[in-house]
């Protein structure tokens, strides 16, 4: 287990340092999801260091979650996860990643450095909390099973209102931008198998072709965006893989292919199966293959509260941001589960990367750190003061 | 009635310019399938000038069987065809048809004219003839019902064997081709008809899309050809007519397709249907849409018998051709009903024309007729005297 | 030109009963596209008899523009259209249109009568406006024109604010809807003629097929929608007409399509040609055919300012409507065009009928004609008060 | 190198028996192609047994060339093919490939001991030839690059004319097939791939899709055999391998095919790549992705000499087989490149395998080996004695 051996990481003077000083190592350290026991570690200890209360909870395995306050009032919890991606670093950067394959391609670390600043800006001022703060340091968001695995532990009981926030490369530093209804999209992952019947690349009537089979139903696939779903609706169905046959003399029996559905609405990301399913079976029949559909469903939309997350954009203003709408991306989150179960809103807050989220060259820029922390910060304590006057 | 004033037509010195006269006088004046009363009238007055016997037949309303010989013996048969083709003439000739909107632009009048300078070949020589011939001017080729009516009439009965032509345009003047097998091909004829559901243009969804299923289901039928049947069988399957929709902004909910089916092995040509009934009733459930098909047989392929395509190769050879193997070609022929009932073979002859069968401009090469007549009447004299020493 | 018989128009009181007389008088008498003469001459006589000034707009032949006011303050506008459709009425009412091939299927005799029922009651206090208001009978919105022939008519010069409204058949009466931004969408329409080169249908090699080069292009236009737009920007693309061919044995030498596009965003807008062009061409150059486009640009999207939206919105709150934001619907409306020029809102307002829009049995709910009016005469005096304190 | 212990095995009383044991010797030690370094060994040492001359052709590194013969005279060649492939076999023989991964699923085997078996029946009556006959075991046919290999070691230098024969499962034991023109197909391999722009799955637009333009390229491939060559030029084009991507939320930017064209006409196999090419090219460019083709030119069709292949079919009469005309195949054969250089035939031996050529459990039926041995002894004797004649 690394011991960090940031010195006085607690005292809030200073704080810019430090927090770049934590992001650094987490940084150069990284873990995938559901192996973060050593990222866990660190934060327990920087937790500590600052007299910082840690909640048990037993089922966690990795992630940990902090609590502030006086005990009375009202509760409200700051999340931010805390994994990394199977992506080799590109950076050139001193602080790059020491772990072959594995980087914070997303900002993870980002995050997890800024909700530790805002836990210590909140120790500072803790006996002057009109309640209390939770703050989430989520394991395996990239999975979608992280946020989950949060509430089944029993963390959340309680919370009145939860924010996330993510980083954003196209925003500037200083920048912050949110939307009411959906901001992220709901994130499913399909398998397609088509068996045909093998034959001679010579004699193809004695088989049915997969191949041919599989391209006619991407190309009706295209059709759920085009025809089958309101323009209104933002769908995206990709086809990302496709595989099948090993030589140039055999027509295969199977062709794989294997996708993602992207959507904004519940109702709509629910109907997506059975077009699929409509399209695969007959084609399938028309081709004389068999088509199976495989459905690995993953997170909903992000569904942000109008009322808070217009509260999380007044509260960006007064700690200095630029704020703007920034409406729906088709990216997704497993921030949605929490706000599936608790009102709250999830914001974007710049971040000047000239490279994109999960590229191997992504490096946000890190003088963002200390006004996302003190707007984390701010936000739970207006919130709470907000609670109060209900 | 038309009276043909052709005088001394029976005489076969100055055959050829005759034979030219004929043809012209047919050509001016072209007749629809089953509407050729006019040049019925005129070959039964022809061959009664040269007091050739003509069978009676009460159902064949229109054509004409001529018959020669001595009544004893086999009977050999000679076919010709009389129709025109709804096609407005645009050949620069002085004869060229005075009927707007029809014309002779498969040269059923350079056949019936070849046909009618063998029968009075034939009648020049009928007290030598071993047996006895019929001259068989068939209406209604084009439109693939005329051979059926000529057997249903009763004129072929006792007939052992019949023989064709065809003039050609790419063959010179002088050459003839013929094979085994399959000559010509089987032609089917079919309606696809595509109901979706109407919608506004802007709102697909509300409906389903029936051009979109219609595209899906034109390319999925060019795998008939690609993958279903073996590249050994020749099959062809067009789709000719496409229409669908009326405005612009209406997503119309029917779609009518019409196409054609060519194939040179009846096997395979049975199995054609079911394909296509497969692949519309397939990519119809995929899409939401009903498709109905719509199937009206044509003529089978017409298969040459081994021994009368080379026997009737061998007598061109004897009457002056260039003979040459002249595999199948694609288009339809109601000859093949007459090879369904009786062996014989049918036979191009060279007509050198610059244009196509079925062009505007076609215009075969008059000086092919004599030698055409020739061929015909040796090769029904010649095939007696076979069939007698059998 | 109709005389309107219809007596003391002018007065408020049992203002409903004579909306319902004057929506019927139009009803029964529909004109089409730049064809309103009769109309216009209707809607005169009726703002004459309420002695209702009339602007003397010389180039606009077909429409009216009524101004009420007393010549000082701002102005503002609110605007009807006038036009009807090519649809023959299957709607089961007594005062069904008279007109065989033409009827109000889209409810602007409803907006003409409501707007007409405004320009009263702003009459009845004309001395107590604030400013002035100018109500707008459009004629030609159906073919996207008319809104461009008034602003280039002068009539709306001095305009500071104006308003649209138009019924929704799925909303209630005593409904009223609205959003900022984009609420109706961009609409262009377009033609593509794809010429390959005819043949045979047993020879498809000698040409190059249309048909199957028409298939494969409407597959590829689908990946406009679900590839090269982010699922972000709503985009339809349909094709709503195609035809090619005219017999069962010909390949044609030509196919055409038409279609429209839909957009929300006029930068996404104006890509969209480029992208046909793009597949069009690509495709025709793998199918050895040309095709081109022909483009005609119509309407842009209606953009209403996010201001204006909620001040017509309030002011439908306090003239007794059900509120609610009703998104971009991807119909056109060359409302649009106004507000390139001007600031303001359209909304749309309740009618309750069982059919939708452009249907033969269109029926909007009367009862809703008298509070429309109110509305709209409330919202411009609401907006003139606005404006004079600005 | 394997000593083979076959005893006698010169001796053609008892032929049968030895034939099996030499061909299930072979059987269990397959080798691939270019590598029948050991199968070389034992059929030269076979061939000493029987004080068969070699000839000396040090470019040959596989693969041997007998002679048999009194030195004078015309010369004849018969030749059979010694490599196996890369397929485990799964037959239930006892005589089972001994080697993993190699068998002789092709039943060059059968050919090899066939072959020897004539240079014995030869042998034996030496000194009555008419001429002199090369029996070639060539090596690499499946690869299609040895009966080159053979043609440039000088080995048939003289030789008037060939002869080549393959086992077919599906002709019964005793009966043979050859027909006139191509008897096997023309054999190209192709590559494509496909060059588009990668990109997140949820933001398609910002990339362009290799997998859904692989798609359409693959059904636009459909149109070679369907539409742009005649239904009467066999052709086959095989997608047989598709490759690309490799996860889930990722589009690709490159996709992998490959395939195999078939034909039987050098014209049109000519031909066929410009057509990939049109179709890549123009659909490349219509979907924005970049199309590579490499194309690998493999034997062109073996196009038997009609002169020769009815000498062999009498042959084969005479030799107590059931004939008949056995059309084309749309497999390939590298006896095509003997072919273009000397005059000759290529004839099927039936084998009555249950499974088909290159099925992990093809067996063909030994029984066959005698007749065929003793037939290609008599077709070279046969032909020398024509020769002679000339």
């Amino acid at each position: 287990m690394t011991n960090p051996d940031l010195k006085n990481i607690a005292e809030t003077s200073g704080l810019q340092e430090r927090l770049v000083e934590i992001r650094r190592n987490l940084h150069q350290e990284p873990e995938l999801s559901n192996e973060e026991f050593e990222t866990t570690g660190k934060i327990k200890a920087w937790l500590k260091q600052a007299n910082i209360e840690i909640l048990d909870l037993p089922t966690l395995k990795t992630g940990v979650i902090a609590q502030i306050g006086t005990g009375k009032g009202p509760i409200v919890a700051l999340r931010a996860d805390i994994d990394a991606l199977p992506i080799d670093e590109e950076a050139d950067v001193p602080f790059r990643s020491k772990v072959s394959g594995k980087m914070h391609a997303c900002g993870h670390d980002f995050h997890t450095t800024v909700a530790l600043g805002a836990a210590y800006l909140l120790k500072e001022k803790e006996n002057e909390l009109p309640g209390t703060v939770r703050v989430v340091f989520q394991p395996a968001e990239e999975t979608g099973h992280g946020a989950k695995d949060v509430v089944d532990s029993g963390g959340l009981e309680g919370v009145l209102a939860i924010f996330g926030l993510h980083n954003l490369p196209e925003l500037a530093v200083g920048e912050l931008g949110t939307c009411e209804g959906a901001i992220t999209a709901g994130v499913d992952r399909f398998e397609i198998v088509i068996n045909g019947i093998g034959a001679h690349a010579a004699t193809p009537e004695k088989g049915t072709d997969a191949i041919v089979a599989a391209s006619q139903i991407i190309l009706a696939l295209q059709t759920i965006s085009s025809r089958r779903v309101s323009a209104l609706d933002a769908v995206v169905v990709s086809l990302t893989r496709i595989s099948g046959g090993n030589t140039w003399n055999v027509l295969p029996g199977t062709v794989d292919l294997e996708g993602t559905v992207r959507t904004l609405d519940v109702e709509v990301q629910q109907r997506i199966p059975e077009m699929i399913r409509q399209i695969i079976d007959g084609i399938g029949a028309s081709a004389g293959v068999s088509a199976e559909l495989k459905w690995y469903p993953g997170p909903l939309a992000t569904i942000n509260d109008a009322y808070w997350a217009q509260f999380a954009s007044d509260a960006a203003e007064e700690s200095g941001y630029a704020t703007k709408v920034l409406g729906p991306r088709m990216g997704g989150e497993d921030f949605s589960y929490y706000l599936q179960q608790i009102p709250g809103a999830f914001v974007y807050v710049g971040s000047s990367s000239p490279y994109a989220l999960h590229h191997p060259k992504f490096n946000p820029d890190e003088t963002a750190l200390q006004q996302a922390a003190e707007y984390y910060s701010h936000l739970a304590t207006r919130c709470l003061n907000e609670l109060i006057t209900r």
